[in-house]
């Protein structure tokens, strides 16, 4: 156990140490330590979960470690982000209460957070796509979500002052910035040591993907707007390994990317992988379940969740339309006829920067360093491949062809098509 | 005389005793004393400035004082400004030493800047344009700076993690982007105190600018790409009045605005206000001149500035492109047809925002509170109105059709149509 600058990496034993001289975490604890009981549980790439359970009361400990966990002390990447998780936990949930859970503690020396634990029946959403669990409120959350965190945090509310104030305030967190700028959107399209792919059947998708021009040159203009545009403070990472779900409660963790970037980075990585979960059930489906109804339903949650979150942005956009947000004044854009036209212009771009975002993250899961579990977790390789290439196909469409949809049901029109011969 | 914080607001006798203080401002000036000169020169709307002459040396003093100079203390201003002007002074200066006056000395308490005398014959260029003198190398020049500046502090050129850092730097210079977000893209579009006109001429002008609901739906767009969009070090404030020449120099000042913002910001200012001068010569021919053969000098200039701009800055790119920069890795843009794809879209992209910009920034001198010699100095209230309706009349069509124009050619094309009568 050592410690320079005031950091010591816990383990499930030093952490029992740590909690009982955190007077904070022991009363929500119940000040009770008999029964003390820890549970590492990080499935995730980067970092360490405890979960610590008493005799009266719970808490998860996440604690980041000078690496990438997955890939270990051979990839360092700095501690400051469990500052940045920390600071986005709280903005978001003060923004957001019903969706993100509470941050009870953090220890910046320590790159140690302490946060309600979210238990049981919740899931990681992922894993509950990939056993085709319908979550009817699941549109209705994320677009909720999705609509107050990047509503609240843009010029729409906040005047340019604060704006700037919180972009430099972010813009510490650049290391984390990097690896998404080289795993999102650099890696996937050249050689690189990292990239993967179900090999030998993906062989060419992948090289077709690093030959593509057109779909370089849209690329280079979703990594320039990730890297220049602070329109609003982003998640940064939410895919659906970042949301916990129950029945009746969807949970949103995992901030630690958090910026001021684009928001269709958000919007688009929650599509996308909705879209990768829905090309991953041909995988998955069997005898007992052709997961037809399930299909439709991820597709259903997909329009939903636009259709729901651009009605819900627009309607914070009308409530705030004469407040601090200085954007669009009042006084300029001052009349409803002028406030619709700007609205739908903001929308439609914004649509479509998601839609490019959206893809930009599937074809990332696809043949560069990290993928999902919706699709290794089919074991036979030609089945996957057949999966993955054809989620690449809409991918690749989709990225150079976004600026032609119009709406989300066309969007969903493009995928049908595609799938005619297993959807319908 | 009095102090707070270190600061102290200086005049010509105190200057003085200042610079006897001050070793590097001493040994420019040569060490000697008795015959040393002070004068202040400032015809700028913010700050004082101060032209020191001894006898073997001279150097210029530009002081900040914590409002806007031209207003006075009811409009208070941080003199941090000085501290963003020296910092881009010195960044720019170590890019395009050519066309950037040294700095000296710097004193933050005191908002003070000690910098080189940009001496005589240079006047600055919007008394130049007035008085009809042409400038045979500002095009050559203008261009080799714009493009040195934008191009070096911007992806292209840096990594990310650079960039961020110097745009959470800039961030601080938010009053003064205050300002610019205010009389450059809210007042001229609404009722506001500051705002004036020629008036009753331009009555019904200024009524329909602020009624033009296309022209205000583009303005919000570039307002957000002012406010979110770090693309390049901007000057900030590169109107006509913020360069000095003489027949072979050309010094650009003033980059108290400085900030990370979109590169199109800088590139508009200065041919926005060369189309400013451009409208104003009808009100400054006479009989002895008639100003047509200096008109289409300023359509050339203007012409070449884009061009000149457009070559240097991707040759700058095609030098470049192995090199530090992350937005477009070579390992991606790996073949000489897609590297012109993607220069071909960056350029086609920045002309639009130039042209968008440089349109913002004309009626804002024509409707809001600041407005330009070229101009003011028209004495005669109805020919002054006539020349600053043709200047907004083109300014309202740039920004709504700025995205149908291919080349700069075709937008000196549109004023020649518009100008028929004067011109041909
Ligand atoms: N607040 C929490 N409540 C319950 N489980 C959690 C909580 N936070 C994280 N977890 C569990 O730990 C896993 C990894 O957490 P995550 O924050 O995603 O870490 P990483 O940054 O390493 O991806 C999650 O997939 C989830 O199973
Ligand atoms: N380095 C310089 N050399 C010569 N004259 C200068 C210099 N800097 C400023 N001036 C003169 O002072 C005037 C005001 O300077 P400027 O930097 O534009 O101040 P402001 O920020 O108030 O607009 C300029 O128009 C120019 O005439
Ligand atoms: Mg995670
Ligand atoms: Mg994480
Ligand atoms: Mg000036
Ligand atoms: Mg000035
Ligand atoms: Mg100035």
């Amino acid at each position: 156990m050592e410690k320079t600058d005031g950091f010591i990496a816990l383990n499930e034993k030093t952490l029992v140490d740590y909690i009982k001289a955190t007077p904070t975490l022991c009363s929500i604890l119940g000040n009770k330590f008999e029964e003390l009981q820890v549970k590492e549980v990080g499935d995730g790439n980067l970092n360490f979960v405890y979960i610590v359970t008493g005799d009266s009361g719970s808490l998860v400990i996440k604690q980041a470690l000078p690496y990438i966990r997955c890939i270990g002390e051979s990839w360092p990447m700095t501690k400051e982000r469990a500052y940045f998780e920390a600071l986005a936990l709280k903005e978001h949930g003060r923004l957001c209460p019903n969706h993100v859970p509470e941050v009870y503690h953090f220890d910046r020396p320590m790159s140690l957070i302490g946060m309600r634990y979210v238990e049981p029946p919740h899931i990681i959403l992922r894993k509950g796509l990939i056993a085709g669990v319908e979550y009817p409120l699941l549109a209705d959350h994320m677009s909720e979500y999705m609509a107050r965190t990047l509503f609240f945090t843009s010029l729409l509310y906040r005047s340019t002052a604060e704006h700037r104030q919180s972009v430099a305030e972010y813009c510490g967190n650049l290391e984390l910035c990097r690896l998404t700028e080289q795993v999102v959107f650099s890696d996937p399209y050249k050689e690189s040591q990292y990239n993967r792919w179900t090999s030998p059947y993906l062989d060419r998708d992948a090289e077709a993907v690093r030959q593509d021009n057109l779909l370089k040159l849209e690329v280079a203009e979703l990594k320039s707007m990730f890297c220049e545009r602070a329109q609003a403070l982003i998640h940064g990472d939410l895919h659906t390994g970042s949301i916990m779900v129950a029945c009746d409660s969807t949970q949103v963790i995992d901030p630690e990317f958090a910026v001021y970037g684009p928001m269709g980075f958000d919007i688009g990585a929650f599509l996308g992988n909705l879209f990768l979960a829905f090309f991953a059930q041909d995988g998955h489906s069997d005898q007992g379940n052709d997961r037809k109804t399930y299909k439709e339903w991820i597709l259903r949650a997909i329009e939903d969740t636009w259709n729901l979150f651009q009605k819900k942005f627009t309607a914070l956009w009308d409530e705030h339309k004469d407040g601090s947000g200085e954007a669009y004044l009042s006084a300029v854009y001052n009349s409803s006829e002028l406030l619709l036209l700007v609205q739908q212009r903001y929308m439609k771009n914004l649509f479509h920067d998601s839609l490019g975002f959206g893809a930009a993250k599937m074809i990332r899961r696809i043949v560069g360093v990290a993928h999902v579990e919706d699709f290794e977790s089919i074991h036979d390789d030609s089945k996957r491949a057949y999966c993955e290439h054809r989620a690449l196909e809409f991918a690749r469409l989709l990225l150079k062809e976004r600026r032609g949809f119009q709406s989300i049901n066309q969007v969903v029109l493009a995928i049908r098509d595609l799938n005619l011969d297993k959807v319908s």
